[in-house]
C-alpha cells in the first residue's frame, strides 16, 4: 500500500463556506495511481473547518453562514472566552460541529463524491487569514 | 495491508434515523479477514448523512428527529435556498452536523463498536429516495 | 504498510470538555516509527464523544459546555427517551455533534496538529464513569 502525504496552505478568505475541491484535487496528483484508497483532508486550526456539501448553487453556502450565527450568537455574555473579539469563542464551537477533517473514498483514480458533493472550507473568523492543511492519501 | 471497497444502494427510508449496521456489515464481509484495521462508510448526498449513536432504544431515534426539527428550523425566510421546499435547506445543515461518514476500527474481524454503539442513516428529507454509500476497508 | 492498535480505559472525568492529547500519545508510542501514517481515536460510548479544538486557555473548554447546554437543553418535555436523567437524551445528541472520533495525519513520526490544536474528550454525562477509546495508528 502506498502513502502520499503534503501540507498547503490555502490562500485567505472571507467569512463564509467556500468550495475547495479544485484546489485539493491539484495538490495530490498521486491520487490519480490508486485504484481503490481514501482521502483525508486535516485543518490545522480550530477557527476554521472542513465539510462536505452542496457543490453547485452559492445559495447553499450563503444559508449555511447564515443558520451558524444563529445557532453560534456572538457577544453572548456568557462566554469567558473572547480575547479576539466577538467572533472568537463562537469560531472554536463552529469549528467542532462541522469537524477538522473530512475523509472521502478514492475509486479509479478519482475522489468517489457524489454528484452534488464538494469540498467546504469553513471560515469562521472575520479575519482569519490564510489556512494550512495536511492532505494524506492511501491505497493500492 | 489489504484494501477492499464496495458501493452499494441503501433502500428508501423514511425521514428521521435509522440503524444500518446489519446491512453494512451484511455488504462487506471481507472485514472478517482483517486481524486489525478500519471501515469506513461514506455516504454520497448532502441531504443524508452518517452517525453513530445508541442502538437499543428506538425512542432516541425518534428523539433526535425531535431536536433536530428545532435546532434546524424549516420555513426560516432567511434562507435562500429553497427551491425544493421547506426540508431542503435544512437538509443540506443537518447533514454536515452529522457528517457524510463514520470510520470504526474493526479488531478481530469485527467492527469494534461499544455495546451500545450502532451506525445510523440519517434522513434529512420528506422523500429521499434510495441513497448510495462507499463502504471501504483497510488492514492486515 | 504497519497497523498498530490497542484499546484504553480513560480516567473519569467531571461534566464538560477536556484535554487528552497527552495521554492519547502514551498510549501509542509506535507512532514515532511511522514517517507518514495516520491515528484514529475511536470512543465506544454514546454519551461522551471526541473532538478537536484549542488546546491552550481553559475558559474556551469551560464555554464549549455553556454553549451546548444551551443548544440542547434538558428537560425538554417533548424528548421520550428519559429513563436516566435529564441529561440522557441530551448526552446522545452532543455526541453526535461532536463526533465518535478523531483522525489526525502523523508525520516524521508526531501527530501533525497545528500550534493550537489538541485532542478533547467531551463528557456529556453527569456521571459518565471511565471511557473505554480505541487508538488505531497506520502509515508507513
Amino acid at each position: 500500500m502506498q502513502f502520499f502525504q503534503r501540507q498547503i496552505s490555502l490562500q485567505a478568505r472571507n467569512r463564509g463556506f467556500h468550495l475547495i475541491t479544485e484546489e485539493i484535487l491539484r495538490a495530490m496528483p498521486e491520487l490519480k495511481t490508486l485504484k481503490t484508497g481514501m482521502l483525508q483532508v486535516f485543518i490545522q486550526h480550530t477557527s476554521a473547518s472542513l465539510t462536505i456539501n452542496e457543490n453547485a448553487d452559492p445559495t447553499v453556502r450563503l444559508d449555511f453562514e447564515t443558520w451558524m450565527n444563529k445557532a453560534v450568537p456572538e457577544g453572548d455574555p456568557d462566554y469567558e472566552h473572547d480575547y479576539e473579539g466577538d467572533d472568537d469563542m463562537p469560531a472554536h464551537i463552529k469549528s467542532s460541529l462541522m469537524g477538522a477533517s473530512v475523509l472521502i473514498p478514492i475509486t479509479n483514480g478519482k475522489l468517489n463524491l457524489g454528484t452534488w458533493q464538494g469540498i467546504y472550507l469553513c471560515e469562521h473568523r472575520n479575519r482569519g487569514g490564510s489556512r494550512w492543511v495536511v492532505i494524506s492519501a492511501w491505497g493500492n
